[in-house]
């Protein structure tokens, strides 16, 4: 570990916290190291576009630097760059919008996000993280991971984020089951109030799981009896399609461990 | 400057370059620094979610944790949040597409982006980075920049996308000073073959240039005659708006020196 990289990174992970805007003596008080240490780690992060400093405050916030560097990820990223045209079919296809992500640790990183065909008003969720319990897309990648990362996944914190979100480690291991045998994750607004998902998981090459894809609307028109399994089998086909587009084999996620 | 943050900024640069997966050995060579250096700056950024190991090769590229710090820039800048309103208003009232930008050294970085109205096939621009010449964006911007910094621009490299991109400084010195005085520029395909722009700079409450917001869309829709005069009025009249918004004084933009 290089003690100055992983501080330059400490900084940067207290400003892209909810105080966005940090002067010196409270990064230094947050991380933990000396004023004149924060501020030769923010000058180099100035001049490199990863901060910038406040002209009247005085205050240090991210940088446009890092919005580079993160399209830069996007647009090397070989699932993304596969899904695009995958994501768009199935959004046609459903009617819904479509979602693409990765695990980030215990979240789920929206990669790509193929809005809901009709053009009203919608937010674009690229670059959200998510936490993986609460959404389709983290159940279906969580359900095909090695068993013992599972174990790590259900032994650690899980978060609410809506009265619906299950943080009981027995029943998403239930769940997490059933996903292996269905091959499709679901979640009823444990996300978001009103809105569902389903999802299924994208192999590559290796035949391991490397992100997800799914779609994401309202309750009544996702869940509902008639529509449900239809969006599932619809779901699960463009998900397997996007996996032999990476290469994967054709029994992927049948080798994983219960 | 921390030598080794620089370092690792330089390695995350090189991995958002044309080449997105590289071995140790090939970093090395490009920074110019030992291997054993190189490693241990790839361990603690992988470490961080900032580069990830390709399993198969052993050659590393960019992380996701590059996007959740990227989507914290955007989500934490005020002319960004402030700008999303406005530029729906302008894409509606105007049916064409509207970028919102910063600069970033010699670039223009894209920090949101209103579809044109539609929704037919329209590929999201936020995170793109523009030659400032090449664009109204940047025209608008650089134009109301200090006179020193504006001298740089023009006598530093300046880049051509299209046939018609301008690399000539004074012909560009002669449209920074038209920008200047009507308050919007254009662009006529120096970006993007067959696309014109039309953006103004946005005003902080310091009365400097914080940005530009502006139309992009067929040259033939944009330029023509009868449009221009009615689409710069408008791009002007939402950038004072949003000026207004962020606090500038209402005669920010007259200071600007010639």
């Amino acid at each position: 570990m290089v003690q100055a990289v992983h501080r330059a990174m400490h900084v940067l992970r207290e400003l892209a916290t909810a105080t966005p805007r940090l002067g010196v003596t409270e990064l230094a008080d947050r991380i933990g190291v000396a004023k004149p240490t924060v501020h030769a780690l923010l000058r180099t992060l100035e001049a490199e576009g990863m901060v910038v400093q406040d002209r009247e405050t005085g205050k240090y916030q991210l940088g446009p630097g890092l919005v580079v560097l993160g399209n830069a990820y996007l647009d090397s990223h070989e699932l993304r760059t596969r899904a695009v045209t995958w994501a768009d079919l199935l959004a046609t296809q459903t009617g819904a919008a479509v979602w693409v992500g990765v695990f980030t640790d215990r979240h789920v990183l929206v990669v790509h996000h193929a809005f809901r065909p009709g053009g009203s008003v919608q937010v674009l969720e690229t670059g959200a993280s998510l936490p993986w319990n609460t959404c389709a897309l983290g159940k279906a990648i969580a359900a095909f991971l090695p068993a013992e990362r599972r174990k790590e996944l259900l032994a650690g914190e899980l978060l609410r984020v809506t009265g619906a979100s299950i943080d009981d480690p027995e029943r998403l291991a239930t769940q997490l089951d059933q996903v292996r045998e269905t091959g499709y994750a679901l979640d009823d607004q444990e996300l978001t109030l009103g809105d569902a998902g389903i999802a299924a998981p994208v192999f590559d090459r290796t035949g391991e799981v490397v992100g997800g894809l799914g779609l994401v609307g309202p309750v009544e028109r996702l869940l509902a009896d008639s529509a449900r399994q239809e969006c599932a089998i619809a779901v699960r086909e463009v998900a397997r399609s996007l996996s032999r587009d990476l290469g994967a084999p054709r029994n992927a996620g049948l080798r994983a461990s219960s």
